[in-house]
């Protein structure tokens, strides 16, 4: 790969898992969890659904196990969360966490179909394991804390966005096409389908 | 076996993993989850106790891998869970829901405790693999629903029928009885308890 | 290792998986559960721990399993679960459980410290799956039980108190301090740590 495109994805990675710790913080704060507590939950949401996805297709090691200083940052970031919260809400607006979110539901959806396809999984296991990677952060995070899991009551499309993407990139795969932009179409495909439904309040019927 | 009998235990098969699901269709009703939420509880509820047993294991693949078509047509019906419900209420009663949810009972139980044997697990551990099978699905569904899961609240037994039928199964394989007939008489006797102690209203202590 | 040392240690193993078993105990009782979810709970209090830091090692076969008379005992005990508490709280007081409980912690640990860093886990993640090993079973039994997780909102140090033991145990282990004493201090440290915080009432920031 190109490595400024590979820098690039380094870069939009670490955004999107800061983007689903954050979102853990912000839960964590409502509940009033301690320090502790809240690190256990920015963790169970950054990396909870590569984990599941990991013991499911039984790969070793985990990502956070590879890269410990996310585990070693969100750690330290835990004990000045009402801080980080503060000065995250006095620099960005609500946009940037929905943005960054969506960028991270883009990745690691793909990425983790990318793998369950590496891992001989059949192509509707393939996407299922992909959006479970995106979307099972957030239902643990939600687990833990005791509420019914966001995604699944909330009837703007976000694990159906994950869905259809993690489609496209099958059908690129199917095609032969090169893997390098199945994957950029792909989770581009994820952020736009994401941000366009919300702006445009499209709903599920439930 | 013979073939026959192969036939009838896999229509017995299909109609526990769809009484499962449906229990999992009527929780995501309560809680007015969108379509992917009802999926994701219904194949959580269908497919949960038996990859908690393989992950206990270390057993790959799990079912709904190999049998990918099962999801497929679980993600259909999601879509229309509401007509799937009407129309499964105007065709059948109660009863049908509880008796196939009676048979799915007896085979994960059963079968959960077999592949435990081969797995060579000691005769306790064995028969709780095999009770993990048959109610760790509905176990999560309620978690993820964020209810006190119904079977450790509702003191009808349910778990102790699979319990019991557990160890029938491991005495007739103590004393080297046909395995096929094991498996028959076992979840026979699993479907009979728990349906003779629902209708005598028979309750454990608590 | 010395035998009376050996014997002195599976004696304290033995008093704190009953300890984390009896909290489950505790805890079902509130929740008004029968026999067979008292045992569930049991369980998951006294093992989940141990098994999800197992799952995530990818290590086999679990302590309870290679241990199945332990399952045996608590399902007894399960069965009179109401007596059990009655005569447990007649005999002993509240600082019985207490000190059994901060015992297990330490103990639970370590251990699980010294399991990740023997499967090769970076310093950082040995001591998260250490932590895990003691507090887990306690979160499980509160997800299944309905609550968010006690450790979680009480602002008294317990996994952080876990936490610093095990890095007192990373830091001996650098310094290739014999590995028996240096089970024995970390283990003693949390310990001490526990009883010493919630004796003077120490509040994390949260």
């Amino acid at each position: 790969m190109h490595p400024r495109l590979t820098l690039a994805l380094a870069i939009m990675e670490a955004l999107a898992i800061l983007a689903y710790a954050i979102s853990g913080f912000i839960e964590a704060r409502t509940k009033r969890l301690d320090a502790v507590g809240t690190f256990l939950v920015a963790m169970a949401t950054a990396f909870g659904g590569g984990t599941v996805r990991d013991v499911l297709l039984d790969r070793r090691p985990f990502y956070w196990v590879e890269h410990q200083w996310y585990a070693v940052l969100i750690f330290v970031l835990s004990f000045f969360a009402p801080f980080v919260l503060k000065a995250y809400t006095r620099v960005f607006n609500e946009r940037v966490l929905l943005v960054a979110d969506a960028v991270g539901l883009g990745l690691f959806s793909i990425s983790g179909t990318s793998l369950a396809l590496d891992a001989r999984m059949p192509w509707f296991v393939a996407s299922m394991m992909g959006v479970a990677t995106g979307v099972f952060g957030g239902i643990i995070r939600d687990v833990i804390c005791n509420e019914v899991p966001l995604i699944l009551r909330d009837s703007r499309p976000y694990a159906t966005c994950a869905l259809v993407g993690c489609w496209v990139y099958l059908l690129l795969d199917y095609i032969n096409f090169d893997t390098v932009y199945s994957v950029l179409i792909a989770t581009g495909f994820i952020l736009v389908a994401r941000l366009v439904t919300f702006k445009l309040d499209v709903r599920l019927p439930h």
